[in-house]
């Protein structure tokens, strides 16, 4: 049964941008480093208070919590069909160790402040609403990136997951069972439940809407990644006394390997993303050659092929650089380009165009959460202007009211999803 | 007054091979990494129980013990004329975190063998014979090396030295006051009190005695040094959407100075030793785009000139490389080529040529704590192999006989600058 147009009309009416602002701001302050950034990693204290400062926002509006044993959290306002699969959107909480206040905390916000307009307008939807905060997107403390919505899609093992440890040697398991006690949400969610369709509301992390002057982004697909682990073996020597002739030295090698990297993976359309974004000698002293280094290589590209011709060579460009080291290379990550759902997009151009928002479909270069709910229901992603491009960054920002018209957007697809 | 021969040997046959041994076994157990090394870092737990098992040696023979203002330890045994300057010969306790089991070490226990021959022998010297123990020889913890004598020396001001940091921020004054406590040494000791002599004995820490077939290395120089830290600074971005062309990732400009400086310093002769051994990312994620690198830079050369040379050049060039990033270079230590005292390198040659031990002139590719006792006092240094050359490495080896044999070395030259 289609829902009425005074009906969206009036959710997105009831969006409040200083509502959403204020939430912002309210989770800004959990983790805030004084530098204008957050430092909230996942399954942290401070990644628990976040997650209850939203549940407590829910308890006040009536709507109920459920978790997964990933620890992912689903707030749900009821509809009319309690039966009926939920259209749900959402995001995540967790930042970088030097993160910023909008990527991830506004597709939670968006989603819930979807849930909170509806409330307002008084809409009883067909299916219920929710909003998802999905547990360590950001891969920063626990590798992999996106670890929640891997695991509720079956993409990564729950006890894979689960053995993963931190840098201080804390495991995910040992840190989510804090975080569960804490959190207190006696309803268990299973995996891979049903969903009508999965909806995330994100910054852009890039560049191209603000230089364009769009304000909706409507994502087309996202970019495949390949993540790579590198250990590189030499052999600890006194600095002084050790002829470069002789030594095994892990810190050179990995410089002829990162700097070999850089020529095999440079394009002049600068469409490959290669970052090393982790790189650590040991022992890190300044009078002994290095024994030992481990980095990382970050590969993205839109285009499968590409990312697997050029992924597939890094082992072999290691190997003929290690000289007298050797060396492990280990893919630790790899998901191929997404395509999102075509109904799902044209949702989203419809709703733009009646809202009357300049809008231009984008290709994803971050990952998200949507990626895993692709492969599981017809999903969908928009994505608003951040200052800059700038993201990852403590300097990150977005305007209030770009934030409040994506809400805007994203409410009008929910509530149109919520009854078909 | 000379000295009889019979006198010098009978201490030199008081050396015990076994108890010199014995003594190195026993300091390896404190800090022990499992892995055959140790990890005894300066001003530590393990570098406080190393000095209090050697000051509860000192105490079972009756030698007395002074502390002077940085932690450097003296354990003295009395000569015939109290008033006289004592001939002093030492080392340090102190490790890399992946040390050896000798680096140091043997330079304090060969200085206490000495001592213990000369009573064994009940043999009285006209000066007081000295071991000294110097506070942070490896400069792992806290920079620089070589802080103990260099404070010593008059080089290194105590306030620059006390206000120095360690990673965990950790002051070298809030360490030693908690060092000092735990020694509980009553007598002070001034800053460049008078020595007759300052000698040292130590492993090789290279490939030339073992490999040219000599016991005894007597050493005629130590190169020079020079540290440089250096800190490249760019921007974090997100690692997905961030084109390589708009990024200032710090990353990619430190491994550009790198390269640079491995051009500019390589030498087909391979004199030069240069060594990168810290490198420290930041935030150090792999999907983050570095916005901060530090390293370290240690260069050493024999040649004054050449050293300032190519030292000179280091700024510049990093400089030149850092496009996009900013940088700043700062020269943490310079420590010029030092030349030993030709006379105490004669009783040397004397010594090592009367026990007819293989012996040869030798430059010193570390620097030593004997460096800035050669800006006060006749000094010299005594080497012995150590297999393989490798040094700062849990494999670090020496073999008792060799390490005897430096040892009575040293017994013959502080016997006979003990009475002159």
């Amino acid at each position: 049964m289609a829902v009425s147009s005074a009906t969206i009309a009036a959710v997105v009416k009831a969006v409040r941008e200083d509502r959403l602002w204020q939430r912002h701001m309210d989770l800004a302050r959990i983790g805030a480093t004084g530098r204008g950034g957050v430092n909230r990693q996942a399954l942290t204290p401070e990644d628990v208070e976040a997650r209850l400062r939203v549940l407590a926002w829910a308890t006040t509006r009536g709507f109920s919590a459920s978790v997964d044993a990933i620890g992912n959290v689903f707030i749900r306002r009821p509809g009319r069909y309690p039966t009926a699969s939920p259209v749900v959107a959402g995001s995540h909480l967790d930042t970088q160790p030097t993160g910023g206040n909008f990527d991830g905390v506004y597709g939670v916000l968006a989603a819930f402040e979807v849930l909170e307009a509806a409330s307002d307008a008084e809409v009883t939807t067909d299916r219920p609403l929710e909003a998802v905060v999905w547990t360590n997107e950001e891969g920063a403390r626990f590798q992999p990136t996106t670890m929640g919505s891997a695991v509720f899609a079956g993409a990564l093992p729950l006890e894979t997951a689960l053995a993963t440890t931190d840098a201080a040697g804390v495991s995910v398991a040992h840190a989510l069972a804090e975080t569960m006690q804490r959190l207190a949400i006696p309803q268990q969610r299973a995996f891979r439940f049903p969903m009508a369709a999965y909806l995330e509301a994100h910054i852009e992390q890039g560049p191209l809407l603000e230089t364009t002057q769009h304000t909706i982004g409507i994502v087309s697909s996202i970019q495949g990644l390949r993540w790579f682990r590198v250990e590189v073996t030499g052999e600890e020597a006194h600095a002084g006394t050790t002829p470069r002739r002789i030594r095994k030295d892990a810190f050179v090698a990995a410089v002829r390997m990162v700097t070999a990297l850089q020529e095999l993976l440079y394009d002049t359309a600068d469409t490959v993303r290669f970052t090393v974004g982790r790189f650590e000698v040991t022992p890190n002293t300044p009078n002994t050659v290095p024994g030992r280094v481990l980095f990382t290589i970050d590969l993205r590209h839109p285009q499968a092929a590409v990312l697997a011709r050029l992924g597939d060579q890094i082992e072999a460009l290691c190997r003929a650089q290690a000289q007298d080291c050797s060396v492990v290379v280990t893919e630790t990550l790899s998901s191929p380009p997404v395509e999102f759902d075509p109904a799902i997009r044209d949702c989203f151009t419809q709703a733009a165009a009646r809202q009357a928002l300049a809008h231009m479909d984008i290709v994803s270069g971050a990952t998200h959460d949507a990626k895993y709910m692709a492969t599981l229901y017809p999903s969908g992603m928009v994505f608003v202007p951040c200052r800059g491009g700038i993201s990852h960054n403590e300097a990150e920002y977005a305007a209030p009211a770009d934030l409040a018209a994506g809400t805007r957007i994203l409410a009008e697809v929910m509530l149109t999803l919520a009854h078909s």
